[in-house]
């Protein structure tokens, strides 16, 4: 496996695929896995354990999870609406858990119909159950801040609640908290004062990743600014699929080939190949049919000459470089 | 007329214009540039002076140069590709003239069918008619360091040429160079190297602009590395227009409605009102007729609550901020 500096989370076949239509069929998530693992992806976010009436789409997230682990070196991650699924998700053996909580209660009471003291007590049972576990069994619990910039009802979401409800995941047995900009509102320097004010409270340890959308077009520039902060896990999507776009070419998630482009010219290992990451679009793609894919890097190519960082990596001493 | 943090230039009407076969009524530019400048734009690139055999979609340059320079506050920005072009600027009274220097030769040639020498001797007639002038009528002349980042036929371009042909435009008679990533081959860490690398080489005052692509998606989050290094010039076109795009759905110029988005979110005041921005849109849309539109921000709108750095400056002391 190559050596890698920022960890490239892809979540297509949760996030893309829950906000489509279509239902892709299982062995095309299969083969979407094999290719991703292959171009060198080494966490993915296969599926959520949400009851197939409301994701019919999502209904084969055990089978999936089942078949993702056989895979060598890879994450599998699956997203979990409460405690009932975070139990089938450790029966089918997930390696990391994350719950959303929604910083804007509105929100929470909109999408998931809880307020925040009962999502939190949702993340003391998980933590429970996973503490039952032998220590081997134990998958990696996160708590994902949803709404962390800013929410569609509530407008501005105070950081100072986004810190307490980040203290108050913690203190619930999560093993970190996540950022996510569901709403599309983040922009450079609030991201950057955001991760600021979570390590102030709770310590760098604590949160390592960000979920950023793409919604305003200012994804990769996001992204930048939490890298240049000092995260190392971003999130993204293969085509931008997903990630609740508000309006027809307004694309919701960040494209995994744009990012991964961007990272390995700026000498920034992802561990991906880029050729093979085109090569998985396209199947994915063909599988989807007539669904948009996202994303510049694909249609434009590769620059003439273009050395990725991950590349560089493997070149022999004596090689030209 | 408000505070600027930031100078946003327009090129749209040219750059913009000139790649697409239409050709917009004289009108219909007049009414763009006036809607723009209602909206708070302090600088446009209204068109180039070429023969009108070439780029018929720019013919009424001149008349465009005199109809914007009545408008006050605002900056009259020209391309010319050699001295008789400047010739005509100089005679319709542009502002500021911008000649391009294609940092790799192969482009230069297949382009303007000059030697990088060639191309300066140029730079030298253009300046010494400048000179010619009195004072009150001289604009400012840059030049343009197009291919910065890397060239189509040639691949990557190295630093220490593109500083040596800066060095060169200065020694011609030029005010000012600018960077343009013409392929959108930058990325974050490529755009501040280059740009120490010249302010090295020539101090501050002689670089403050960049003209970046977002061909490969990366178009603002160069444009933040861009700023955080200390530029404070940025090119941008209404809706993406122009740029050279590669394919169907790779746009090329970067778009002013996000990149004014992002800025205006930093709290980096810009000078222009979105809302305003997002109507010159729809009206250039109108006019352009099926010009596919890039951009994202106007289709998500803007967020719930949002506060504009450029209107937080008017607000009143004793007002809630």
């Amino acid at each position: 496996m190559s050596l890698m500096d920022v960890l490239i989370s892809e979540v297509g076949p949760r996030d893309g695929l829950q906000s489509i239509a279509a239902t892709m069929p299982t062995d095309a998530k299969k083969a979407w896995i094999d290719g991703a693992v292959a171009a060198g992806v080494s966490e993915i976010e296969v599926g959520s354990f949400v009851p197939p009436k409301l994701l019919p789409q999502l209904a084969d997230t055990a089978e999936i999870v089942a078949y993702a682990r056989g895979l060598p070196g890879l994450t599998v991650a699956v997203l979990v609406p409460n405690a009932r699924g975070a139990a089938d998700a450790l029966a089918a053996g997930a390696h990391k858990i994350t719950l959303p909580l929604s910083c804007s209660e509105s929100h929470s009471l909109a999408n998931l119909r809880k307020t925040h003291a009962q999502v939190l007590e949702e993340a003391r049972q998980i933590a429970g159950m996973i503490r039952a576990l032998p220590a081997e069994r134990r998958p990696h619990f996160e708590g994902s801040l949803s709404t962390a910039f800013g929410c569609t009802i509530e407008g501005e979401v105070p950081r100072a609640k986004v810190v307490a409800l980040a203290e108050a995941l913690m203190a619930a047995g999560c093993d970190e908290v996540g950022l996510a900009d569901t709403t599309g509102y983040a922009d450079p320097v609030s991201v950057k004062a955001m991760i600021a004010a979570l390590w102030a409270a709770l310590g760098r340890e604590a949160l390592t990743g960000i979920h950023l959308h793409n919604t305003r077009g200012l994804g990769l520039a996001n992204v930048l600014a939490a890298y240049d902060a000092g995260l190392t896990t971003f999130d993204s999507s293969l085509g931008g699929l997903g990630g609740c776009p508000f309006a027809p070419g307004a694309s919701g998630n960040i494209v995994t080939e744009d990012l991964v482009f961007m990272f390995e010219a700026m000498g920034v290992r992802t561990g991906i190949d880029l050729e093979r990451l085109f090569d998985v679009r396209e199947r994915v793609a063909a599988a989807l049919g007539d669904e948009p894919l996202y994303g510049f890097s694909p249609l434009a190519g590769l620059p003439l000459g273009f050395r990725p960082a991950t590349a560089r990596n493997t070149i022999m001493e004596g090689e030209p470089a």
